[in-house]
């Protein structure tokens, strides 16, 4: 606006960097793509004030849970590698994990994108990858803003976020009240770094080593984009009917922190989760990082999740028979360690 | 990490410009005011993977309305006044009306604070104002995600999203299956631009004119800051015992969009609401911008709410028993038109 034959003449809110035609094109398509994901108890169209959603009937004593997460510097990548339909599915995948472990089934999702200047194709992959997360977990995109938010956000940049809504019959919830002293560790895999730990990545695969996301992941046959760009994986189909039928104690999903700050949150006072390090091998992708960046044992198991995903606690009579379950559902799963007595939460042994 | 030293030590998460430390201090200060805002319903405690809400008991058929919303671009001017207490509180009342105009009365809300890195004193404001936005709702913040993303937004600079749930009984839902020829509009006063038309407000005070938020906003008495920070309003209070009654048949929440791009959304097929522009002055702030923009009328109606904050359709034979009740309460309200027929489905008369 600093020309002076600008100044001569009206503001118009498209002067000011808001497109409402592009805005308007967005929100069609967009429109398509939710409707795309309705589910039973959807009741409201695409586009109005607020999304409605039937309370499921059938539960004696029904709960609402609710997440919200971001995507976090996984979206750096994305950019970079200019792919922009698969965080989307990370975002609703992290989502359904966090409301797993309280043993909800999720019901709708809603999301947030900012950005600085609407591009329509990079808003219909993002809501596309959203799409496709709430479809593989039976949820409904029930909503969301798009905000176009001039000089907040780079070219090309934008955040990610999102909002989940599941339901679990509330003498059915997991938790640290069923764990007791001689349960069983459940370990499921993940299938890369998920959504954490990504600053770091970057800054070492992109800034200290130099390389591209195009490059050879070392140690891999893959590109560094497609090894960090791996979708954050749903438990929902293989774990659910394990909550259903009460046969899991309490649930972590192995996020920020990694192991011992996310199993913390459902180990009792005074026991103590032992986590059995020669139970799995650490895939390479973690080993890679840990030698290229010189990093200890302590903050790589603080800042990844090194190769497990989610971790259940059984009752050890229970353990096999679980692990067999969740094999035949196509998890990599073993038992990982137990519960005992100790001064910490969790231990590594 | 360009110089020479650094690439000789090992990487960790705080190099990579995460601050575990003061991640979970910040934690500390925002569950305290989480818990200020607990009501009956709430389950879970600050800091689990999920929070739990929940359903109310005692309607016969429940329906969930969702909302998510971003403050959008007012935030540049709660970061040019150096105030951030606020803006939480405008979110939650602009969730709050985007569910009430389904009928939904809130049960929770989350929050998203996307920031380059962790500042406490900001993060704390920004929640504070989110919590006192719940409490004067009579919501919950039921959880909340912040995000420290390096490299994403500029030093002092954030996004704040917000997701809402609420609860309405289906066969008291409000809406355009209610709406009859015949019917009265009657119109809400805002208190300002509530959180709608800020790109060109930034750009006409601060870029064009050359103002600062403390210099006096034409017109008025009070600072620009002042004027632009004024908080949205939450019409919760007022309207829910009307709808409660069923003496509402819709709603339009004034937003982006403005009159027309909002109100059309409740009106059906052949009808048209008739908006009397005589039926209430302009306010000065709006006349500023119109005048110092030199923006045309239908502009400003599209980008601004120009007064007013919501409109209520209803029996004409109840308008005036509605603007009595509503007057009341508090609120400024008058009838602000009526619905009858024609090609489009508002009209600025």
């Amino acid at each position: 606006m600093s020309d002076l034959a600008d100044t001569q003449r009206g503001l118009s809110y498209r002067d000011a960097g808001v497109d409402r035609d592009v805005a308007n094109r967005a929100k069609d398509r967009i429109g398509a793509l939710v409707r795309s994901t309705t589910v039973p108890g959807v009741l409201s169209e695409p586009g109005a004030f607020g999304g409605l959603f039937r309370v499921p009937e059938g539960l004696e004593r029904p709960v609402m849970v609710a997440s919200a997460d971001g995507v976090g510097t996984k979206l750096k990548v994305a950019m970079r590698a200019d792919r922009h339909d698969t965080v989307g599915r990370d975002l609703v995948n992290h989502c359904v994990d966090d409301i797993l472990v309280e043993g909800a089934r999720p019901l709708f999702f809603l999301d947030y994108i900012g950005m600085g200047r609407l591009e329509e194709g990079v808003v219909e992959a993002l809501v596309a990858g959203v799409a496709e997360g709430c479809r593989e977990n039976g949820c409904a995109l029930l909503g969301g803003e798009t905000a176009e938010m001039p000089d907040f956000y780079a070219p090309g940049e934008y955040d990610l976020a999102g909002f989940i809504v599941g339901v679990v019959e509330e003498a059915k919830r997991p938790g640290k009240h069923r764990v007791r002293e001689g349960d069983a560790l459940v370990a499921l895999a993940s299938n890369g770094f998920h959504t954490n730990g990504y600053s770091l990545l970057r800054r070492l695969f992109f800034d200290r080593l130099g390389l591209g996301v195009d490059d050879p992941y070392p140690g891999t046959d893959a590109s560094i984009g497609d090894v960090l760009l791996r979708v954050h994986r749903s438990y929902f189909a293989p774990v659910h009917p394990l909550l259903e039928e009460e046969r899991v104690h309490a649930l972590a999903h192995i996020t920020g922190g990694g192991i011992p700050g996310n199993l913390d949150r459902v180990i009792p006072e005074g026991l103590q989760a032992r986590v059995e390090r020669s139970s799995w091998e650490i895939p390479v992708e973690f080993r890679m990082v840990q030698e290229h960046g010189g990093i200890d044992d302590e903050e790589m198991f603080r800042t990844f999740n090194m190769g497990v995903g989610m971790i259940l606690i059984v009752d050890a009579a229970e353990a096999d028979a679980v692990v067999a379950r969740l094999t035949e559902a196509g998890e990599t799963a073993w038992i990982a360690g137990d519960v005992g007595t100790g001064s910490t939460p969790v231990a590594l042994v």
